[in-house]
């Protein structure tokens, strides 16, 4: 950074601060605003695939679409200025999504009909996380990947067996039920199945024969119930985690009670200071009384 | 009010315990009339709806709505009358509630097609809140607001999570699947990918190719799955509610901190012996040593 | 019972034993043997409603049907045989769920067409739940079932505000939707709101206009989060059950400690002996070492 | 084994750690290999059943499905080869599988039209269950089972009620709506009762009349309610099995109860020091008293 004129170091940091950080009124500013072009973009994303809207307004989404275009080029451009190492940025997570979302339009001036890529833009809609992360959502966020992380073994074990019982019922289902009920092959048999034991049910394929229904009825009770293992084991760890939050497991050294306050000072049984470091501030009192 | 005479301000003092508050024999016949006097007219007001009722008995309907417009009104009137600041009642929720409920008969006669808006007295089915609230729903009540207050910040971030699946899902199978399934527009393609996501499945909309489908299996499975997020927060407050029962709210007579396990015979902050009406065990111990 | 001969007296003593109580051997015979013909004849009623095998097997089932009949008309009439007050067990529950499986077929033979009744039989299935009570599935039973009285206010509460939604959400689609897409009234509107707040999802009806699907998505969102309610309210009651099941609130008189297994007789933290109404047999055994 | 030559002995027993144990990097790669054989095989399996694919590539199909029943045959002489008592194996579950996954083929030699039954060759993906038991995810399964066991008594009594009310609700309604709305049959209507009470909600039959749809909002309104029984029962036992984990199996050495509290320093039965390491506290304050 050593060849910048200090006048423009110093104006770099600045711009650092306010759109890579979120402590600065001006960042927080930012933030709200790059989160509301997001939402604007995205929802003109979204009306201009509708056919009847696109036919009357076609030429206003064309000029929002490159005004949106340039605004998020720019963003990325000055993004790119205030950072060192732009190229590391750029092969980031976030780096690929915003360079997605200005892609398609520029492209489409090259390579005419990549403009339907313009839907990957929805894709920016993944930077609202970013911001929420540097928010006050930090806390609840952790606890509950966290918890997600404790009980992902338990969860993947739950969904390798939903994927195998939805196996094993779409091939039996396919033996008995005939093709013109919609059950063509076994991945046909797999969609319908996994439509019935997750209990979506959109009934575009449904059995017809009576062995078929009475298999698919006990589909949906498994379906039905099975649901309580997943939850029952989130329920479990998130349980864990708030109260590991709460309680220190050290036992007092006068009468052993181990469940105390993270806060606590003394032990609520018996009165003895908890903490074994310092001195108990009592005891300073008592000896200087006795003196 | 003391330009009222003794008589009529006794007589306002009556009718205000009876219609405002609920530990009277009267105040309690009145809710329960009330109650039932709002679920006859929302039964009316449906019923009107059925267009083979409306042509059969479309005159017992328009009598029994003017009936209940003239006793809600009345009802409204009397509220008035008995509150020293009325204009601030029809300006609070409740006040505008029973507005609503009369506002649009009374309409009709002025600008005629108002009619259907007699829609809106189904909100006076909100009333009903208010009196469970004066019965014995309130404990209940409480815990239950205050389990989802406490988990509000992640359920919300589940909810903008689940947004944002539904956004990527839609934009990917509205690239893959033909207009003529029904994925006309990317926002009719949340409105299906909301419908599968959640497990209720209309099937008015279904992918038909196998790339779709595939894609759709993954969305309800997970769908089925993420459902074990907020039930697994919710919970936990829950039983953190049940369990706050357990802390003693008296605060500590030495330093008073106020939130002491039920059990606990000392202050967990400053050691102090909580239990005023027996002696200190400690203090025996040491004046016997003094001794 | 006086003016029956010592030896019949006997014999009902005996009858009573074995259909109305359940730990001998012969009760149990006969329990699982009723269960058995209960469920046969359930069948029976099922296959009958088939138009395919009616046509087929009517005189089959006709026949085993006037079987079914005169087994449990017999099978009451021994009930109330050996019961003190006949007529007090034919107004209870169960006495009026045997005389309504009895009762079409006996009617049938006086007033014809009444045949269709026979469905009521299905009725008799619930007296298993009767069995299963005498079994060993009453702990179990009674767990689940206290669980659900103590959340019994606050599912109530639940359900209530479900209805509140889906009164308010189905007025307002009413409004929204045209008569073609099916929303003709407001009780179809109401059945709509079910089917989508419970996440059932017919599609018999669904939204066709952007606001109206836009309001569904809201709706399918509100109702795949609150069914958190009702399962973290139970789950903590189950959980508290249980608990109360396992451990002792009663503190050790030597340390304080208070969490001990219902079946510890000495402290796990200091080996005090917990039950002070009888005598440590410790002590016993070291005072008579000392004498 | 005796009558083997001692370096074909020693084989044997190399092959059998490959093939039935996973401790050795060898037996990783033999597990791993044959995850993906059977992943592989299934695919082609599924993929046959498509009949454009099958047309176009049937001749693919054809070798492949024979490549893997030769791959499967030998796998399966190798394991019977290396076992003392192969017909034993073959009576066992895992024995029976991979039996059933090359019958279909080599039986298609003898019989024609046994092709179809190719489909049970499914039933190996059974198989990665094994695999996944010998590799990581013992613990994490062993706890869902446990609580899966422990709660199984009370989720027989759901699922039973559930069962009661599908067929009770099917019979009301099978009585009220017409046969043209599809309930032709009880069996029909317990199979619709069953997709409305499990949420499924395929929309094949619904029901057309104002009292039919007043009842399945009913059924809806309970099935939407009631998952919250074996979630909260589930939750609650796999609670209990994360905090089982806090209990030692050593046995007390004085009386041999063998459920202790980790942190327990005293016998709950008899009151005996069980830190074996250390001195009882207890004793040498009496040994002091004694002196």
């Amino acid at each position: 950074m050593s060849h910048l004129k200090p006048a423009a170091e110093g104006l770099r940091t600045r711009i650092f601060q306010i759109i890579f950080e979120s402590d600065t009124p001006a960042a927080k500013a930012f933030d709200i605003a790059l989160i509301g072009l997001i939402l604007c973009s995205v929802l003109v994303v979204m009306l201009e695939s509708v056919v009847s809207l696109q036919e009357r307004h076609g030429d206003i989404f064309h000029t929002l679409e490159w005004g949106f275009t340039i605004l998020f080029t720019a963003e990325l451009a000055v993004r790119l200025y205030c950072l060192d190492r732009p190229w590391q940025y750029l092969r980031s997570f976030y780096g690929v999504i915003d360079l997605l979302a200005i892609l398609p339009t520029w492209l489409a001036l090259i390579v005419p009909g990549t403009q339907s890529l313009v839907v990957v833009r929805l894709l920016r809609t993944l930077r609202i996380f970013r911001v929420l992360r540097l928010m006050e959502f930090v806390g609840e966020g952790r606890l509950l990947i966290d918890a997600l992380k404790r009980s992902s073994h338990q969860i993947f074990l739950f969904l390798f067996t939903v994927c195998m019982l939805i196996t094993i019922f779409a091939s039996l289902v396919y033996l008995i039920e005939p093709a013109e009920a919609g059950f063509t092959s076994i991945p046909t048999s797999i969609y319908w199945a996994a439509v019935t034991l997750t209990t979506v049910g959109y009934g575009d394929i449904a059995p017809v024969t009576p062995l078929g229904q009475a298999i698919s009825v006990m589909m949906m009770l498994i379906g039905y119930s099975i649901i309580a293992v997943p939850t029952g084991v989130f329920s479990a760890e998130v349980i864990r985690s708030i109260r590991a939050d709460r309680y220190s497991e050290e036992a007092c050294p006068g009468c052993g009670h181990d469940r105390h306050d993270q806060k606590a000072y003394y032990c609520l049984r018996c009165g003895t200071w908890l903490d074994e470091e310092t001195p108990d501030p009592r005891a300073e009192h008592d000896s200087s009384a006795q003196d």
